[in-house]
């Protein structure tokens, strides 16, 4: 641990620098978009370890050989995902052996759990899947808790190979599986071994205004941060999420800098902050519901079950959430739902009155203390000059009434059907909150 | 021309070899995924270069230099990506005129544009803006249609420096920019300059059978492949694609090696193949459904409004898809759905029983040909010993009965409910073709 330490200090460099390689010819030739090494980078530069470069190669033993031996010149840690499973074109694991001229034999740990998953799966072990559980003795086995292959950590002590003592960690291509090792055993083991600087996030989540406009109004604040405090605008989908990164030596002092400079923008921003850190906006929803002991339905047309499925995404849901329509096809809408048919002859199905009637019906059907509903036109069919591509409407009903709001999104399907749901959901907020009815 | 193909001939390799290096901090930092690099990895395979290796480095100089002194000795092409723009931290272009020791002056072309550029903005040249007209004079310049921006293209003959006769181009990092200026100039010009191979992929996407398995069924043919095609595994949840890429020079006889090879898998594993290239399961139902002028309604339990979220996502599907309803309570199973209570108090609302019931109500409520049910633990709570985290039944109704089958997940919430919904909307697929009833 100590001699990690000594080696960036000789060099006047404080930062433990990491290395991805992720492997596979899927990534080169673009079959796949490389979110793993996205999601490694802010899990890493969120304890402080500072990513130096991302790098992909194909399924090839002299590629991946020479993508370890550069990295190991520059990097303390080196991550590598991919080729690990149980294929003739995952190669991974015995490049790995070779580059640290290890000999391979099986492993009684990565048997044990190879064997525990396939029964579970009322399957038993056959000779593919046996190979999984060898790996290069010199590597430490690394418990996979949702897949069949291990993942694995090898230590390298400063040498002809490294210019530092080294960690290199091999792990599953597999999102899921590579995340949840990363997140339960890499990281906090990384964090201990190497004691990278202090770098703390306090993100404060809005939704509603766009980051230019929302810029203009916490000008003044940001231009009075603190040197060791930086701020981060990241957009996506008409949220805009403000992240705070402090940098420092004392945990509990960089905390109170970052909530005090929080403290000072929330009157400027008040009504677009629904939640901190890791609160997705169904989460707060969630809990906003549980303060009231209430329940929630929805009713929804053009966002397709994309608000229920946000809503059922978190752990618990089903303590407030009793379930919903998806009411695509007028007829659901009328006999499901308990639309009065007149309403959609003469407004239309995407209009506030049906929106509206689809959030009561919802409500009514499922004793719910709220209901929310969408209608709209998602595209890139069905748009019409009066009621183009894009145009929605929400509404939300509570005990004792209803309201709905009309919005113009974009033209693209997908992002329509996101942001809708978003907005919809942000509906409910801003009425339990008070700041709409 | 011929130089290229000659060194490519004189190392027993006729493939055209391209390296992307993309350049910025907030790639490293994961605050933006990497789209481009994926973009442009399918654009070179499309006309058959190869992508050897991608890269990712900072805005530092030092990186930069590495990355291009590395690639220099490996690849025939060199595309970079990024640090163009008109700030401190775009250093791009300075980078590249120090390590090609070039001069730098204004370009009277880049100039022009960016005068047109900004007028059209209504705005005019100031100085930070002129800068961007400067590029080294050993560069030619690249038109950037749509910013502010120009491209650059360097030759550099095999030497000290290069292993081989090779290309740099520098582009902008914007995604818009650089596909337009890849698209309409730059594959061109690559083409014309190396006259690459042809690369031809073909997938074959299939579902319910484990790599592993999937892999001992097809071990024969796999070994047979003719030396020109090379097979790949591609998991995710559930799912394995097998991807098939051919090396040719002409475009019919690749085409028409892969779709025999194709046709020569198939009936080893024809109940687990669902669809080809970018057919997605909810792409392929929707068609199933068509072909039959029939409809489909989902009652959705576990899996939250996951299923109605993945069929609403294609463009159309209001041409057969009606609604659904999430019965996340067991009251909205009652009321909503028909369930009988007793049903439900006698064997649990995670039953075969429960399952078909809902499957069945909704068929009825909708009018719908056909519907799907789920009913299951997601997890992490509500698990017994008897009815464990991640225990599912799915149903489906056709026109004159239901069938309902039994599945153990994992435990894991997340992907609880995305394997359950594509293992739901694959038994509808296996009754629709016949597989099982």
């Amino acid at each position: 641990m100590s001699s990690q330490l000594k080696v960036a200090d000789s060099t006047h460099d404080p930062n433990v620098y990491a290395e991805l390689i992720t492997i596979g010819d899927e990534i080169l030739f673009g079959q796949i978009v490389n979110t793993n090494a996205q999601w490694m980078g802010v899990e890493l530069s969120n304890v402080g370890i500072r990513v130096r470069r991302h790098t992909s190669v194909g399924d090839k033993e002299s590629e991946i050989i020479a993508a370890l031996t550069e990295a190991a010149q520059r990097a303390h840690i080196v991550l590598i995902t991919g080729g690990l499973g149980p294929t003739k074109d995952d190669i991974t694991k015995y490049t790995l052996a070779a580059w640290f001229d290890s000999p391979m034999a099986e492993n009684p740990d990565a048997l044990a759990h190879l064997e525990a998953l396939l029964a579970r799966r009322g399957r038993t072990l056959n000779d593919l899947n046996r190979q999984q559980a060898n790996q290069p003795t010199k590597a430490t086995y690394i418990h996979n808790a949702i897949g069949t292959a291990p993942g694995m950590w090898f230590d390298l002590p400063k040498g002809d190979k490294a210019a530092h003592d080294m960690v290199f960690v091999s792990m599953p291509g597999v999102p899921a599986e590579m995340k949840k090792m990363m997140r339960d055993i890499i990281i906090p083991k990384l964090v201990a071994r190497f004691d990278p600087p202090i770098i703390i996030h306090k993100i404060i989540r809005t939704i509603g205004m766009a980051e230019s406009n929302l810029a203009e109004l916490i000008e003044s604040w940001e231009n009075a941060l603190p040197a060791n405090v930086s701020l981060a605008y990241l957009p996506s989908f008409g949220q805009v999420k403000l992240r705070l990164t402090g940098t420092g030596t004392n945990a509990t002092e960089l905390l109170a800098i970052l909530n005090e400079q929080a403290e000072l923008v929330l009157p400027l921003i008040r009504d677009y902050v629904y939640g901190f850190d890791q609160d997705e906006l169904e989460k707060v929803i969630g809990r906003l519901l549980q303060e009231r002991n209430a329940t929630l339905a929805t009713a929804e047309s053009f966002t397709g079950g994309s608000i229920s499925q946000l809503i059922t995404a978190i752990p618990g849901s089903s303590g407030y959430f009793l379930g919903g329509v998806v009411a695509y096809d007028n007829e659901v809408k009328i006999n499901t739902l308990g639309v009065d048919r007149q309403l959609i002859i003469n407004h239309g199905a995407v209009s506030p009155e049906v929106a509206e009637a689809m959030a009561v019906g919802v409500q009514r059907a499922t004793g719910a203390t709220y209901a929310i509903s969408t209608t709209g036109i998602a595209g890139p069919g069905g748009g019409t000059e009066a009621k183009p591509v894009g145009l929605v409407y929400s509404a939300v009903a509570y005990p004792g009434g209803v309201f709905s709001v009309k919005q113009q999104l974009l033209v693209d399907r997908h992002l329509n059907i996101q942001m809708g749901s978003l907005w919809a959901l942000n509906l409910l907020r801003k009425h339990l909150r008070g700041i709409i009815d």
